[in-house]
């Protein structure tokens, strides 16, 4: 059977921003954890609804309606949000680093539509 | 667009035990917060995994696995764990309540193949 997972463990794992981790896998969706660091890449998921819930730190989520309004939820620990399909998005780490958790289907990258220098496959942790 | 979930508001806004309520819905999963008081009922779900992450308190997970065997895997704040599909379980909290966010496909029923007086439809809150 499974083990349990302890974030405040697994997060001590892990060193390099932006690069998800999975810490579990159900129904066809991934538990990832990341540690946000600055800012990330606007970018959209056309299929994927993305759940982001802040363990540590503080994360400014940036998003564009359909219109092209940016506004910006901020994210404290024990506060999640989820971006539906096909919205812009900039997740920004503010005073240091960010620990997050995501809830997203099984491959799902990072960046969305974009290709960028911060594009990473996510990891077994 | 959505509006972000504080986790402390809404389970200021939970009184009653073992009562699934609706945060969150993507990718045909929903986000349910729970409180725990006490033990639940033994039960599965066939076709689904389910995950908990304990918020506060202490929840005990009793689970059998296929041979009949019984462990326990204590769960603390900060911890979750994920029961496979088909998984016989019964989350007990321990020295008073526990808050619960669940992850699962919409529509599953908190008693899973049981029908017990525990059995509730979950709300949105």
């Amino acid at each position: 059977m499974s083990d349990k997972v302890n974030l405040a463990r697994a997060f001590a794992q892990i060193s390099a921003p932006w690069t998800p981790h999975i810490v579990g896998q159900l129904n066809g969706q991934e538990v990832k954890l990341a540690r946000a660091r600055g800012a990330f890449v606007w970018h959209h998921h056309a299929e994927v609804d993305e759940l982001f819930f802040v363990v540590k730190g503080t994360l400014d989520m940036h998003v564009r309606d359909a219109e092209g309004n940016e506004r910006v939820v901020r994210l404290e620990p024990g506060e999640l949000y989820i971006v539906p399909r096909g919205t812009e998005h900039k997740p920004v780490a503010v005073d240091g680093d960010a620990e997050l958790l995501l809830f997203e289907p099984q491959g799902t990258v990072n960046t969305g539509n974009v290709i960028d220098s911060l594009t990473r496959e996510a990891r077994i942790l």
